[in-house]
């Protein structure tokens, strides 16, 4: 673009990201502090990533349920006698039916518990197990310093719940989803590379006895969790009593799992692939895969563009028009640049006269004249070509900013510019605190042939350290 | 069923829909007052309503938004000093970050106000017209009295608020959204014969101009609002000050629409086409249309059942695979009896020896040995003609039960059986009033042609007055 639209990533990042989304129009900050309001162009993201999500979730076996949004305070503080006993991160109703109520309530801050309390009543025999339970809905935590997509007081989210009879089919089902359905999308839907690991116990989510997790480098060099999938071994089955007669007439306690993922990773997809022009929206996941844009009318153009748009969906593409000729053509070019729609095909009469069409490509770039015969075969190899590119983009950036250290020292001076990798040998507990104090992380632990550690202490972990979201 | 698995509907109706709910794993009681959960059963229906309902809404040019649960308090009492001073339905937040906050907040109880809020800040001219939005979301509105689905504190819904230039083109969207949204997915999906209208001045939403409504008729002959689209003409845009600079350089007022349906829809499908085995689904709505049971392994027999589950799946059904041989046939056979699947087959070793399966249908009954060759298309055609045989036997239900009276005291005893028919001069504001005595309300006015009275006195309005729920 020859004027500057947005704040360049190189000089200020966060400022870049915000301005994005908003010139983007994906999101703008709600009334209520942290709150956000999803616009259309966000929204539409978001609805692809569920149905990709949720075919991967349903394909695994598991079905959808809903479980109410405000729970009562036993749920969660046991002991509270007044609401400001409760975590912080908590929103209390004290109000409802026009009175106080008798006992508060809380506006759910993961479903957790009340899919623990229905689980112990569903689950009663062998035969109730596996259950494969999952729900998508919004979930309220009280963000102090809230951020668009990264961290608001009210997000959406899938949470999966799991109860299984053995620890091996536990263990196996939350590795299955975290390859299955969160690692094959990211890889294959939103052309993201991610690292796969386990967390570290000071990492690991409370009352799991492992949790994996799928760690994107975003173009800053910082890491971002995109999704963790935990086993909660029989912890959670024990709090909530779900216990089951086996088929051998003992009373077992089940194995459970739990995995989640939110609209952080629209923030992933907005940080991972976005350039100074705006988003840049992998083709498998684009709401709109190609907008046909009308230049100016003149005889026949809009039924061109019209027929190109037909074209382009019986060609299996998310195709749109843009007929709004009475807003300035360059305004429109760079609305589209900013939402990145992969592809556009802008259409006016001296482009018609000559049987043409200019393609216009997002991802890497370049504009050409098209024969309109050929419009709809090249856009559909231009989208599998655009897949790849942009996430080969983003893997020569992981592996170009990840780097093998052997100490602490270096580990640090390698998180100012991306990801380090070290034995955790080298690191350890002792480490891993002393790399707090320069606000890096350990993101995961994994093995040198990128199979999960299966102990906290594993000889042959390596440890991928950060500065992360 | 030769066993009595619920209450008859004949014996007690409210007791015989609360057994099916529990019975068919539809729905629970939450654990607060007038929640719900919704168990897999209930839920994937609500998935294939929303799936249904939301290719439609995009059909009509609508895009989806996603808005904050919290509101700030000034958005729903401008005047209100203290949290008592809310309406009875609003549960309001007094606490959050570990203390109490400035301002209460409330959880959503529509997202009108908000939505409003925004659209005056993303209309500005012309060009930003029609502004098409639809919300799927949670909202709360505390219930004293609650029953599953029908009227709970927590239910699922999508609203539909949009912006026009004029009052016609706002008119006809809302109607548009009438016909092609929601009556097109009643009857064709649903199955559910409807009676649309006006509602009266008296029972039209606050805000509305013009609120049009579709109505069923439940098996106890009472009615069910089951959607309703509002005209708010200028009042909602001058409310939050929806306006834009017109073409002609004017600054005007916005012609803003409304529209909205939830999870009720899921009560109203129980009741129309449960029967006293359980529930009957609509095959077009039926998450699966054919459960493919294995009665009893041996030789072949899991391989044929699974072949036949793939072959429905080719030709285009929702299938699915029951081989849960160690719960007792008859048990399995209930339940899907009581969750309403359209179709199955029964397949064991005997049947496959003579290359047959026994197909079983659940919406008209009947069981015959077919062909495993035939089945697939037999399968095809049975749904075919049971999703029109479940809506003729609803009409047939909503005619019989409908009477054309021609004063009031006829009209209060026809209620007592299902709907009345009553020219509206001959009723009038008054006797409406008179009416309510016998909790009898006007469900809605239509004229004789079957078009919508475009006043509130239109003197070839007929009112169709019944019990509701
Ligand atoms: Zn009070
Ligand atoms: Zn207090």
């Amino acid at each position: 673009m020859a004027t500057r639209v947005l704040t360049p990533q190189s000089e200020d990042f966060p400022r870049w990201y915000q301005d994005v989304i908003a010139r983007a129009e994906l999101a703008e900050n709600g009334p209520v502090r942290g709150t956000m309001v999803i616009r259309p162009a966000g929204y539409a993201i978001w609805e692809r990533i569920q149905a990709e999500l949720d075919a991967r979730i349903k394909e695994a076996g598991v079905e959808n349920a809903y479980f109410p949004l405000l729970l009562p305070q036993s749920y969660l503080s046991r002991e509270a006698e007044h609401v400001e006993g409760f975590s912080p991160e908590l929103a209390v109703v004290t109000h409802a039916g026009g009175k106080e109520l008798e006992e508060p309530v809380v506006v759910r801050p993961t479903s957790e518990t009340i899919i623990g309390e229905y689980m112990s009543k569903w689950v009663n025999s062998y035969r109730d197990l596996p259950l494969l339970l999952n729900q998508w809905s919004n979930v309220v935590r009280w963000e102090l310093r809230p951020r668009v997509f990264l961290r608001t007081s009210e997000f959406l989210w899938q949470e999966g719940h799991t109860a299984h009879r053995t620890q091996q089919e536990a263990a196996a089902f939350a590795e299955k989803i975290h390859r299955e359905v969160y690692e094959d999308f990211m890889v294959n839907v939103l052309a993201v590379p991610v690292v796969r690991g386990r967390k570290t116990k000071a990492e690991r989510f409370a009352g799991a006895v492992n949790t994996l997790t799928l760690e994107a480098m975003m173009r800053d060099g910082k890491a971002l969790q995109m999704a963790t999938s935990h086993e909660l071994g029989q912890n959670f089955a024990r709090a909530f009593n779900i216990s089951y007669l086996s088929d051998a007439g003992q009373q077992e306690h089940a194995w459970t799992t739990s995995w989640g993922s939110s609209t952080r990773m629209i923030g992933a997809l907005i940080m991972s692939h976005g350039d100074d022009d705006g988003l840049r929206i992998p083709p498998r996941l684009a709401p709109v895969h190609a907008l046909v844009m009308i230049v100016k009318e003149g005889e026949g153009v809009r039924e061109a563009a019209e027929a190109l748009v037909e074209g382009l969906r019986r060609g299996g593409m998310r195709a749109k028009l843009d007929d709004r000729v009475d807003t300035a053509f360059g305004r429109r070019a760079v609305d589209a640049e900013l939402k990145g729609i992969p592809l556009r095909f802008e259409l006016g009469p001296r482009d018609l006269a000559d049987g043409k069409v200019t393609m216009v490509r997002r991802i890497m770039g370049g504009k050409a004249e098209v024969s309109l015969d050929q419009a709809v075969e090249l856009a559909a190899e231009a989208l599998i070509v655009d897949h790849q590119a942009l996430y080969d983009e983003a893997e020569v950036r992981l592996d170009l900013r990840t780097e093998d250290v052997e100490n602490l020292e270096d580990a640090v001076a390698a998180s100012q510019n991306g990801l380090a990798r070290i034995p955790w040998a080298k690191l350890g507990v002792e480490g891993e605190k002393q790399l707090a104090q320069s606000s890096v992380t350990v993101r995961c632990l994994i093995r040198e042939d990128g199979e999960f550690p299966t102990t906290d202490d594993d000889p042959d972990a390596i440890a991928v350290v950060g500065r992360a979201y």
